[in-house]
């Protein structure tokens, strides 16, 4: 942590301004890659009804619960752990692509510092595609419609608050660092949440972990809805993960001890922005979920555990979003989380 | 056409293994972009429903109707019209990338052969997310049942049979391309169709054209349910469109003579696969879709266009699925079509 501050002392002196230029002339240099691609983790075949006569679709299986994988890996990606990236609720892996209003996302910006990043999108959403089963069983009369999924469908305005951009729809924190005059992209990256469709253990959480394995170790990075998938991840099946980073989510109080010592086996570092109490009403209090957090880390300390919590503001970073990653001073934020990584995680 | 023969029956001459040895080699070789991101083309605001009192979530505005777009800009991007990929029912912008046995997708070797590649996902799918409104107010009892959208989630034995893999479930054809091992990876693709849920005219055609006019000029490709959508987005506005190209897709037969005319000012390719007319009864018969593509083609000729019909069969390629970008020779496929473009697309 001296070290990170210091260093976060140094740039402050030289001004903000330089990391703008920064990342500005990153995005103008051309990127050398080894490989990209996508693939699938899991999933799993399922009947589906018998479907009435002379229908043209139905019937025969379909498949479940896989996770959708996009990934680059740069030309020295074996220097470094590869890094796992699963966005939020309402969101797909867009979170870590091209900021709302166009700068470089967290995705390249790693592969730039020499990680292969993974993108997943959690299943049940956007490329991985969900179990629409029920769906056409209501349809056709065969199920209640109380039998459909509670979809989350986060308006405008609940995301201008849950996200903190402000303490009310409308009005930005003066010292907000979310680009908010690029809201509007934003919201288009909001789509249905499908999670309540989902079977237990969720089926992301065990595809996390054995994508950790796949690539013979793996930091898991969650946020939000996802952000303490990398621990869920860990509860199953620990063996590939070597780093665990949780962005802006509630940590549970209920952890057995030996839940707590099997997590405090792999570096964590848990991440919060700024204003978690300024936001007035709302669906999450985050300055709870900080508080959780931060409990959880003390215990897993208390069990031998490296867990960390970085709370932005008390690094000197004023202003951060629950969408830090999109932040104006997003890719700082990005050098705060990759130093920890190089100082925290073994590589394999 | 004549030069395509000619060198087809060079490759045919040299061995087909010489196209696998070139796919292997790009792929082992690191790739230089100039840029890469997404963003999103179009999207409008919609009012949701007053919620029950004291819901955390519903109210307020969400966007719906935006296009999700993953680009590459390669380092000699300029030197050729992007290329705009469009994938068909029931998949996502997947189809275009790493094929289900793990080999180069048409996006990267596109890019690989100097071309600026848009990967954009349908509207109402996948990161493009979906209007889930009418979901919740059939669960909420304020519409009924019969409200709910057709979903279309085809299974495993539809999908072998309309993606012509062979004449029935489980047995393939002995010549066929797709690589019938990996057809668990390919079903992995799958994922709920919601078009049933989209306004008239989709709003993925809009955004086609809006995106082809924001590149100042594109080749639009469609594959299958989107076959035609380059066509449908040049008859709202072709200003920005400089190609189409459309796979394994019905024709229209009702077009006006207005509608070939605007049609027949853009260079257009359609290509269709082997065994269309091999596979028993099924969803879309591929041999009359073929036949409507054949009598619009004529049509555009004779209303002045330059428009083409490439049946690979007919050019020593045999076996061909309706997944032709994920066949074993997808790259050979892939060569033909980019042979079109520099013969028949001018850059801008």
């Amino acid at each position: 942590m001296k070290t990170l501050r210091f260093k976060l002392a140094l740039l402050v002196a030289a001004g903000v301004g330089c990391f703008a230029a920064q990342a500005q002339r990153a995005n103008d240099e051309p990127l050398t890659i080894r490989s990209q691609g996508s693939f699938f983790v899991g999933g799993e075949k399922k009947p589906l009804p018998a479907p009435p006569p002379g229908a043209a679709f139905g019937g025969g299986e379909i498949t479940v619960n896989q996770m959708y994988v996009q990934y680059q890996i740069p030309m020295r990606g074996d220097r470094h752990a590869p890094v796992v990236m699963v966005h939020g609720c309402c969101l797909s892996s867009k979170t870590w692509e091209t900021t709302p209003d166009g700068r470089m996302g967290w995705d390249e910006y790693f592969v730039r510092k020499d990680r292969s990043v993974y993108l997943a999108d959690q299943v049940s959403r956007a490329r991985s595609g969900f179990d629409a089963t029920v769906i056409g069983a209501v349809k056709n009369g065969s199920q209640p419609p109380s039998a459909l999924p509670n979809i989350i469908a986060a308006s405008h305005q609940v995301a201008w608050t849950v996200f903190r951009f402000g303490p009310s729809y409308g009005t930005p924190f003066p010292d907000g660092q979310f680009p908010i005059e690029a809201a509007d992209e934003l919201y288009k990256q909001m789509i249905p949440d499908l999670n309540a469709l989902l079977p237990t253990p969720n089926p992301t959480w065990t595809n996390m972990a054995a994508l950790a394995k796949q690539l013979n170790g793996a930091v898991l990075m969650g946020h939000s809805e996802s952000g303490f998938f990398p621990e869920q991840a860990a509860l199953i099946d620990a063996s590939g993960i070597r780093g665990m980073i949780s962005i802006e989510q509630p940590c549970p109080a209920d952890l057995t001890d030996a839940q707590v010592a099997t997590l405090a086996k792999i570096p964590t570092l848990m991440v919060f922005g700024d204003h978690l109490g300024d936001v007035a009403g709302g669906i999450v209090n985050w300055q709870t979920a900080h508080d959780t957090c931060l409990a959880l880390v003390d215990k897993m300390r208390a069990a031998g555990g490296d867990a960390q919590m970085m709370h932005l503001p008390k690094l000197g970073l004023k202003g951060n979003s629950h969408m830090l990653m999109q932040d104006k001073n997003s890719l700082q934020v990005a050098d705060l989380v990759i130093e920890w990584i190089d100082e925290h995680v073994e590589r394999s």
